[in-house]
């Protein structure tokens, strides 16, 4: 590739990440995909992202392009070959980016808040998002995609509510997006994530499932010493309860970690730790 | 204007409004700028800015562009008369983008806790905010302007680190960008802040002390009722020490309202409130 070379530094589970595996394959673009430790992060993401230490970073004949969306416009402006990213006509173009700039801002900090609380602060925690999904239901009315006929930056922002929202709401035994409460967004999910270039990158629900479902039990060994030995001593007293509860299976919610498993020690831990691997 | 209408709403104080101000008047663009009560929210801004309901918002032919960062990039694609706000290059265009987001993203939160911290608290919000314009005076070396020789988009997205940081840690007697620590960046402050179409466009320092001093008392009337009655308990038992204090003053700090006469009451709400009238 000599001096064409793309590199792209990132983690496979990020929604960021694929923001930008996605429009350098609609443009065509041969790339080297460079995974991360997010846990013990190289030289090279440190290098060529000394402010915010985060993946994605672009790399083009060695520079770096860092923060997802920023890099979805580099893309476009870079490689004119493959269809656009952004339209020509600069309004509509700045629509595009006010909405994929409230996805960022409004609907993943909802979303993902949502996951770490419960009761009352959960039923409104919902009625955030559901105002959130409700507004790009009306975005999406008359029009296959965000971008119109053609997948563009705001479907490729939205990789979140296609794939990853439903999965980290279904750990939590919470349904939102559904078909009878958003219709076109439902529609939209499905279309997105059919369509050929997004479903050979995005990773399989399963295996985002698992992997998030990972993710919250380890976010409980970083909970400090101290609150470790306190919730280890409550728990000490409630093992006889639990202990009837689970005769007969090997986790609370069968065969599998489920809800219950989780539950009680990630909602401490929520406030304290960024968007897991959805870093941009 | 017929068909090239182009109204700016917007408030004076506002860092966001400024943004645009200046760019419309580097591309020398004739606008109206439509004065918004931010406490009793017209139809206008509220049918243009539905989702957001803040300023600025511009209206070019009746349609609505809202987000500061979005207006500037907008009104650089839209009239190509003037000097580009935008550099011409996609790499370059990137890292612009990029230090855009990094002063909202980064400066803006950082500076305005501090306004509302105490002790220790404050001393490490001061250290981040201090390590954010270390990253800022290092981005500055060897060029006169963010955007190089001429003023550009980070440099317009500067406002808040040029004008208004130092009002608002004036405010609760504190220095932090000065000549000593930041030399580039003060030396920026000083060419930004004098470049004509910017002086005839910011608002006079005095002003925005006068404006965020008020501001900052009137936040707390916003108080809960239970609230105000404790802190009028507490204050009573206080008042013969204060009483000592204030012979010979008008104020605390003299003549003027000043750090200790507002200090009290701000905390509690930081948390609570945007920024105030920096809403973008």
């Amino acid at each position: 590739m000599g001096d064409q070379e793309v590199k792209l530094l990132g983690v496979w589970a990020s929604v960021f990440s694929k923001r930008a595996e996605i429009a350098l394959k609609m443009k065509g673009i041969n790339y080297e995909f460079v995974v991360q430790d997010l846990s013990n992060k190289s030289p090279e993401l440190l290098q060529h992202n000394p402010i915010h230490k985060k993946v994605p970073v672009l790399l083009h004949k060695g520079k770096p392009i860092c923060e997802s969306l920023i890099i979805l416009e580099y893309i476009d402006e870079t490689w004119k070959s493959g269809p656009s990213i952004l339209p020509e006509d600069p309004y509509a173009r700045s629509t595009a980016r006010f909405w994929a700039k409230f996805i960022d801002d409004k609907c993943h900090p909802a979303i993902w808040k949502i996951t770490g609380s419960q009761g009352e602060e959960r039923e409104k925690l919902i009625e955030e998002a559901t105002g959130h999904l409700t507004t790009l239901e009306n975005e999406l009315k008359g029009k296959r995609f965000f971008g119109g006929d053609e997948i563009g930056l705001v479907d490729i922002a939205g990789n979140f509510v296609a794939l990853w929202l439903g999965v980290l709401l279904e750990l939590v035994g919470i349904q939102l997006l559904t078909k009878e409460k958003f219709p076109k967004l439902s529609e939209w999910v499905d279309d997105y994530l059919n369509s050929s270039i997004v479903k050979e990158t995005l990773p399989a629900r399963e295996e985002l499932l698992a992997f998030f479902r990972s993710w919250f039990q380890q976010s409980k060994g970083s909970q400090g010493e101290e609150e470790c030995e306190k919730a280890i001593e409550e728990a000490a007293e409630q093992l006889i309860i639990l202990e009837n509860e689970l005769k007969g299976k090997k986790f609370f919610s069968g065969d599998e970690i489920g809800l219950v498993d989780i539950a009680a020690n990630w909602k401490p831990h929520i406030d304290k730790v960024p968007y897991p691997f959805i870093y941009q």
